[in-house]
């Protein structure tokens, strides 16, 4: 495996700033963005510089650190405001230093969680940050931030060891497929958009490592191209063979024999199995029911949502037309045409064969759902 | 309807050319290109500018033509040429002015056969033109021209009266849809790709002249965006209601029940009914059939290619990976990428409700398709 640029890492000490692989830029050029303050991540994420469920988590865990940076840069103007005219709304009271930072916190918080409406590990990540704070009864800035940098780490560790262990199920649960078989994947489920090794790649990247050859199918996934950009540049990096097809392709490669499971990721899976991911899977899932080739969804048990009864409430993020007419530089429709341009769809449980998650494969029902995410207490129940 | 640029057009007399509104420019820029010598044509079809099986037919019918022009242009120099020592190689006699005529019509037929490999209708309207080139004894070249020209336009008539009889029959097999009923297309299958007003999209003009204001649902259909850039300019030229889509979106905005009904085109259909279409036709009719909605192609029956058995027969073409990763203007996959790129799929015939012909409604099936073709005798015999 080449030496590979890591999707998001954080410099320095708790005076450091987040680091993220610019993937708007990708393939064509490997640029590092320095958020270095809270509206920069934020910025980042509504931007698709950093994207997938589990990246954004730990990028919007790191935002949350750099909420306290201004207050210990500039302690003097602080210490100006705590002694100012300036009072807490509530208690009239000047507000003292540890509600100054935890009113950062917060408010990083509430301001990161409008920046992607699907990802349910968004919320989840800042939820933990929240929990942080809450727990931390200092008054020093200082300690504060150097909290919630370690639970920020953490979140960012937990995430590289959920990747292992799904590549590791999945590797297994796909001993059976014939050395060099196709696998056919759509959008981008691996490094970029993970702390680790990814989901649906996490499993190709633990076959390759095995010796067993996956031959990966990439989806282009328009109108963003995040398989055309980021899964083939991915594949390419860690020197797995592959092509890419366009999405109305799949069909085609599957009738010929090719393809001999389809692996995705997921963005929110409701507690009957139904899986909302990039726009395509549902589609996708359908056709390889028509050739009968096992579809899987691999993801991590935070994105099981159990508040969500079926895929007919996960709420499904509408972008803007330009992304379909004005996709990369070349006005590819009528500048008045109507667009429909959803970013998400829900795929049903009984297209699913298994979900792979960190604890194994659990079948998309909701017993097994339930009992998994039940009796292996983990981050998810915490939102 | 707004007034719109035909397709494809003669212009003046057998001295004349031939027009062709240049589609890869389209939606952006109007351009119209004047085909004044057979290779303009032969390039104008390889790289697009025309496209459509019954367009294709019709611009190399008016592109023999352009094979004679020379012979009448430099009178002089052809009179050099018979009197000079240039002899015939295999009579060793010079070669009077008729063989000569009829030479340039055979060259032009077997090199205008060499730009597409899949579209039958190039090679029928081809061999159209040779007969009537064998049929023609005349020592006058400009004599023979006329006849050329006549049946060039015999064919593009044809083929405007083909158009509006599928667009009659698509329409009564519709009726019993409810006003304003959604239906999906894909590529583009309308007047820029016949002489007339298309094939499915006939169907929709038809259905939208008799008020029942269809919405049209428009794959962009990657990786040459013709539905994105010239069914949607089309509709829009015709003031019909429409929305664009990417191709991975249809199975969304299927399950929202937005479609009542998908119509196609078709590229070719083997004896048996299976159909080459654009690639992804084949994806949208499984996901169709999982949505339990009528999956209708309709096409000339000059598509239908009896001599091919079934769609395994069916050659497709494919086509260079730069369509697929240097498509918007823009390097969307890194450089040295493994990509395939079919243009086209079959959809076998079990998925398809009907074939919409000039003749009617025909079951795909090999009784239906056989009777159909054999008591209607059409020119698609004579290939």
């Amino acid at each position: 495996m080449k030496q590979t640029l890591p999707t998001l890492r954080w410099h320095g000490d708790v005076e450091g700033y987040l680091v993220l692989l610019d993937q708007t830029r990708l393939p064509e050029e490997i640029v590092q963005l320095e958020c270095r303050e809270v509206q920069d991540v934020w910025q980042a994420i509504k931007r698709l510089a950093v994207r997938g469920a589990p990246a954004i988590g730990c990028a919007a865990a790191y935002g949350v650190c750099l909420s306290l940076r201004e207050l210990f840069h500039s302690r003097t103007s602080m210490h100006c405001t705590e002694h100012s005219g300036n009072k807490s709304p509530s208690t009239g009271l000047r507000p003292p230093r540890h509600d100054a930072a935890m009113e950062a916190v917060t408010e990083a918080c509430d301001h990161l969680a409008t920046s992607r409406p699907t990802a349910v590990n968004l919320f989840w990540a800042l939820n933990r940050m929240r929990e942080t704070a809450k727990r931390s009864v200092t008054a020093d800035p200082r300690d504060l931030a150097k909290r919630l940098l370690a639970e920020a780490c953490a979140i960012h560790d937990e995430d590289r060891q959920m990747c292992d262990a799904i590549g590791r199920h999945g590797a297994d649960a796909l001993a059976v497929l014939p050395t060099g078989s196709g696998i056919l994947t759509h959008c981008n489920a691996g490094a970029l958009a993970t702390g680790g090794e990814g989901t649906a790649l996490a499993v190709i990247v633990e076959l390759s490592r095995r010796g067993r050859q996956p031959h990966v199918w990439i989806d282009e996934t328009r109108p963003l191209l995040q398989g055309a950009r980021l899964t083939a540049w991915e594949l390419q990096q860690r020197d797995i063979d592959a092509t890419l097809i366009c999405d109305s392709m799949a069909s085609q490669v599957m009738s010929e024999g090719r393809v001999k499971v389809v692996v995705t990721g997921a963005d929110r899976i409701a507690a009957n199995g139904d899986a909302a991911n990039k726009i395509g899977t549902h589609g996708l899932a359908i056709v390889a029911r028509h050739f009968q080739i096992p579809f899987y969804v691999a993801a991590p048990t935070s994105t099981i949502d159990l508040a969500v009864e079926s895929g007919d409430e996960i709420p499904i993020e509408i972008r803007r037309a330009e992304e379909v007419t004005h996709g990369f530089g070349r006005v590819t429709a009528p500048s008045d045409m109507k667009v429909y341009n959803p970013a998400f769809d829900v795929t049903p449980a009984v297209l699913i064969a298994g979900i792979i998650t960190e604890h194994g494969i659990i079948k998309p029902n909701k017993s097994s759902i339930t009992e998994t995410v039940t009796e292996r207490p983990s981050h998810v129940r915490s939102i």
